[in-house]
């Protein structure tokens, strides 16, 4: 084997681990000397990978401290503009998302291998518009797989959007008008506050149970006081960040309401199938039987972070949004439909699901062991019964958004509660990503906390 | 060759004619008997193609009438949905698209290789978030090519967004807030004006002039009776529908009133590289030396309709659109960027939009000639000198609308003006598709329009 390609290879392995999230942004690469050492390749070898990895915007060399990944930076971006004939297409892909599950528990090599095989047999993919609504074999799959946990969704009803962030945007614009008021349960998931702030809608926080979700007597309360609320937008199965999971009764309660009220519920269910253990929990639109519901899921936190399909059934409102969706939105794109049509056909998803609900299970509870082991006796949190959020409670008075300014007590995975509310009401609570944390930054965060705690 | 194979290989063929447009939704097949004869195929072949079309939902038969395309139809919906094991992964993309040139027109072999030797390399595409700011080399090749008619843009001024319609929408909502006024030049594209009243901004109609494109006598008045005119969205370079170019001196004059009325101009230059003949014209962006040009382009009408590819250079309001995008927007996907990176970098683009160009120009040379020998003297129109939209005007009182009910005064590539403005101030008016609209089909339509006016 030639330098040429040694320097390569090691470049495309490290390249890899930093876009998984392996070697996290921030974190130092080990020394040329040792990667020689370890791997018997020459000096120029290392060197020339790392030199490539610079290039590519991936990695920083500092005076005097080694090499530093730094993702994607203005690093990156000038040497792009720097070398514009360079013939290697680097994708500008950020490793790590913190609204994400490790990005190493998605199935990558399958759907590889079916993407290769689609673009292989549908040559007119690049040129040729896409449909509005969706393709039409993928809508069946989706519709199939409703029936599963009880919703029917016929896939009529169905449109496929550009992940669940355009089908929450379609679902507010078409209940809502700016000016008009949204009911969201708090903490929230602040892209849903970003959402409603950027479409002109006020925002009323509905307190949510950290083990149960939704309070409905302050939804109750809330229809009395703001007349011109339009929705409740909600995440009944594990909820982000709590990771609370409504029961049954109150989804059927809360539906009542809601026909009661003429109240549109706006139900974000994309992380329903990571259930830690037992039957998928049934959504709200399983007891939905007159198009109150407007439902909302995507592929993104369960198969394919990478391909943004996601869906709507939007009820009473199928109409207003299938035109929405035709005339302004952005078709979405249909190679990744394709694929995930094919990893569903072919019942893919069973064990993959399987397997990551298995592994989801197993780092919350690692998580909870570690923060049982080590944190301050005052701060509070609820292990959730699926996806992967905690929701740590600290006593009030702390700032974590002031804590996480420190390096050491900011651990990947962990982030401030202060934007989970309009308000900064949960300045005091962090949200963790129990898979991205590792266990052994648990400790010497408790130690830091304490500290600061103490202080 | 087995008989499997021949009649896969002919429905293979006849699915490319229809997602090209070729075959026209509406047309008839040829009979099963004459396929046979031409090609010497045996009738289990031919049945057997178009069985396997018909399940693709690409054509129906008709009782005593034979096979016709309907494209993507409540047909195909069903057939999905009743076989949900089949294992042809049918794209629901529409094979015409009014808006758009002539599909053929595309390259689309070179972007489909290109697509595969791209999946090939980077297999954690599916998986991997994408960037919100787009691929910092495509950004780097598109600032390059901005150079090239004056334009300068830096990669670090530039977004990547789903195509023009979301460049789009992240300007109005920078610039607007839901009840203020934008200026649009009309007749416009309607898809603007869906797009306005999706965003709750009220539409202020600027008559623009069909060689010259704005007056800005016109919108000097608008300035005065809208004081909530917070901008001005136009298409100086080949418009549509009219296909006006904007001489220099308008665009220089232009941007010193907006500059001195503190008014934003957000510049669609999607048409800007398909001129005739000579150089390509400097877009408003190219004269704008303090940003009040938000500039919007795409590779949609060019080079690659099926990838949703645009961008966004946004001037002053650049931080604000960037926060937005990176918020609440669709990230662009990965994919496509890298496939058109690669199209760019390697100068592809330079004998495409040659050809490109010279059959445009050839195409709206014949629908002039043809309409210049058929059409009743009462109606006017202008020779485009790009892009491939010819506005023809009929007498005031038609009205288009109605007329198009007529299957046989509506052939492919000839639409109503009616949805050109807000009041329905151009349903005399006809938007033509030069590249979708046949020769032949001139003729019988100048027949059916002199009897309708004549009516």
């Amino acid at each position: 084997m030639s330098t040429d390609s040694k320097y390569q290879l090691l470049a495309n392995e490290l390249e890899e681990a930093i876009h998984s999230g392996r070697l996290a942004i921030g974190s130092r690469l080990a020394s040329v000397r040792k990667v020689m050492e370890q791997r018997s390749l020459s000096l120029a070898t290392v060197v020339a990978a790392y030199r490539t990895l610079e290039e590519r915007g991936l990695i920083e060399a500092r005076a005097k401290s080694g090499y530093f990944v730094i993702g994607k930076s203005a690093g990156a971006k000038s040497s792009a503009i720097k070398s514009p004939g360079a013939s290697v297409a680097t994708p500008s892909t950020s490793p790590v998302n913190a609204n994400c599950p490790d990005l190493e528990l998605f199935p990558r090599q399958r759907l590889h291998r079916l993407t290769a095989s689609v673009v292989r047999r549908h040559q007119y993919l690049p040129t040729t518009y896409a449909h509005g609504l969706g393709n039409t074999k993928l809508r069946g799959e989706i519709a199939r797989r409703s029936a599963d946990f009880g919703s029917f969704i016929r896939a009529e009803e169905l449109i496929v959007t550009n992940g669940a962030t355009e089908a929450l945007s379609l679902a507010l614009r078409a209940v809502a008008r700016p000016g008009d008021s949204i009911a969201v349960e708090t903490p929230a998931n602040p892209l849903f506050l970003a959402l409603l702030a950027e479409l002109h809608i006020e925002v009323v926080e509905i307190p949510a149970l950290s083990a149960q979700g939704l309070s409905l007597a302050a939804l109750e309360q809330a229809l009395l006081d703001h007349p011109n609320l339009r929705a409740c937008l909600l995440v009944p199965n594990f909820h982000h960040p709590t990771g609370a999971l409504m029961p049954v009764a109150t989804k059927r309660a809360l539906l009542a309401l809601a026909e009661r009220a003429k109240l549109a519920l706006i139900e974000d269910d994309v992380y329903g199938d990571l259930q830690h253990e037992g039957p998928r929990p049934p959504p709200l639109k399983a007891f939905d039987s007159n198009g109150s519901v407007i439902y909302v899921n995507s592929y993104s936190k369960t198969i394919a972070p990478g391909m943004q399909v996601g869906w709507i059934a939007a009820g009473r409102w199928h109409a207003q949004i299938e035109a929405s969706k035709q005339s302004v939105a952005v078709a979405t794109a249909e190679l990744p439909q394709l694929v995930l049509y094919e990893f569903l056909n072919r019942g893919s998803h069973v064990p993959h699901l399987r397997r990551m609900r298995q592994l989801l299970r197993e780092s919350t509870q690692r998580v909870h062991d570690g923060l049982a082991r080590a944190l301050p006796k005052e701060c509070q949190w609820v292990v959730p019964a699926g996806g992967y959020f905690l929701w740590l409670e600290l006593p009030t008075g702390i700032s974590t958004a002031q804590l996480l300014e420190q390096p050491a007590l900011a651990p990947l995975g962990i982030s401030s509660g202060r934007h989970c509310s309009v308000r900064g009401d949960f300045d005091h609570c962090l949200r963790i990503n129990t898979s991205l944390l590792d266990q052994s930054a648990i400790a010497p965060f408790a130690v830091a906390l304490e500290r600061a705690l103490a202080g």
